[in-house]
């Protein structure tokens, strides 16, 4: 489908075109399309854009990478089709591994997630190796699949678009988990220990800046200030905010 | 897949499995996926429940299709997997006739969905007969080709899961347009003369009880008193209230 560049929401027309497109070459599950649909609620509610309090959250998740002796980075199908290249480049720039991890998992979908990977420049990409795979032993889904060179030793995992029973498993295993989630009152928005509420599409690159710019030190003082539940409330009172407004103008239009 | 009874999101995930089967079968679309889901997100924010402002557009929605000399109920793949039904009992009763109306039009789907109607009682499906369709002057998506014996010549059309430029053509052409919407700031939402803030699968239903107890005098007098910016402010506020205690219970949680 051709958009035309005036429509007014071009913009997220585009991202959701690369959604279908992803889902057309079979890497992303029509479950992953509906968690599009959420997420793009969420992001309306937030004002497309993002806003202070996830900026902290930025930082914070850039200095837990400063931090860590093995951070991995997490890829499903959704967050391969909408921000490969942007995955590559904090790969590269923080030294982190990419790692295919799916709910939904077949052979044929990982091979196709990490040729999506390849394609926008990723040397290496783990979870693919059935040599290397293992299994967390607290979680029962094929989420529990990992790479024992990724996630399994992981001290710090970025999950975009996840869901709550990873998080949590993660969790208890004792590794620091750094969540992008549009919703922010989702099990996994308000378990993970930094929770980025934004759209993948803005904030992985956003990561990568705040960690060129921040040394050890710096990294240690975020962290140290850093209170995710503090941030997640300004995010609601954002969110609240921006309906009044928008009923304000709602009101005002007819 | 099979769904545990217990699962805190059973009734959600019912509703997207229905969604997922109507899309194996051809007939929803990728982009009615991403739709289903900024539903999801919507419904979860208004408590997936009908609230009290939202009755008060149903008894109107119910009073419009009673004054109506010729209602139509409009239907799309999505309400078709989801509550096809309910959309044949509302259309038994109130003498409306069902009509497939699509954006992502083809003959194949509009078959499909007309298919599913009989399927679950239908007698007879408008907007699939060549010889009965005609343009719409005013629109240019394939959602402008209707049937002369429905849309057409319609003075109350109900569109559930529709999107807004149809909503203002309708409007332009002297119809009147109830909306079924989840998002209450949509432009389907804000332009409809009647808005009904609820998922098709339980306000459907609400609509046909509705209508059977109303006589004209009383329809009469509910859409006199009806006012829908009002409505759709109260849905409004009803979300914001709803951020404030889920973030209090967030914020307790943790």
């Amino acid at each position: 489908m051709k958009i035309p560049p005036d429509h007014p929401r071009a913009e997220v027309l585009k991202i959701r075109e690369r959604l279908v497109q992803g889902f057309e070459d079979g890497y992303v599950v029509p479950q992953g399309m509906i968690a599009q649909g959420r997420g793009e609620a969420f992001d309306y509610l937030i004002g497309e854009k993002t806003i202070p309090p996830v900026r902290e959250a930025i930082k914070a998740a850039a200095a837990a990478f400063k931090l860590a002796e093995h951070p991995v980075i997490s890829v499903n199908g959704n967050t391969a089709a909408l921000c490969s290249e942007d995955l590559v480049e904090l790969s590269e720039v923080t030294g982190a591994p990419l790692e295919v991890n799916l709910f939904h998992r077949t052979e044929d979908r990982v091979k196709k997630i990490a040729k999506v990977l390849k394609e926008a420049g990723a040397d290496r990409v783990l979870g693919v190796d059935p040599e290397h795979l293992v299994r967390l032993p607290n979680l029962s889904s094929p989420r529990a699949v990992v790479d024992d060179r990724g996630i399994h030793r992981a001290d710090v995992v970025l999950v975009p678009l996840e869901d709550g029973d990873r998080t949590n498993a993660l969790k208890e295993l004792g590794k620091t988990v750094v969540a992008i989630d549009l919703n922010p009152l989702s099990r996994t928005a308000r378990s993970a220990d930094i929770t980025i509420v934004d759209n993948v599409v803005r904030c992985v690159r956003k990561i990568t800046r705040e960690y060129e710019r921040m040394d050890q030190d710096r990294a240690r003082y975020v962290l140290r200030e850093y209170d995710n539940g503090r941030v997640l409330a300004r995010v609601l009172d954002h969110i609240r905010e921006r309906l009044r407004v928008l009923s304000d103008e709602a009101a005002g239009a007819t």
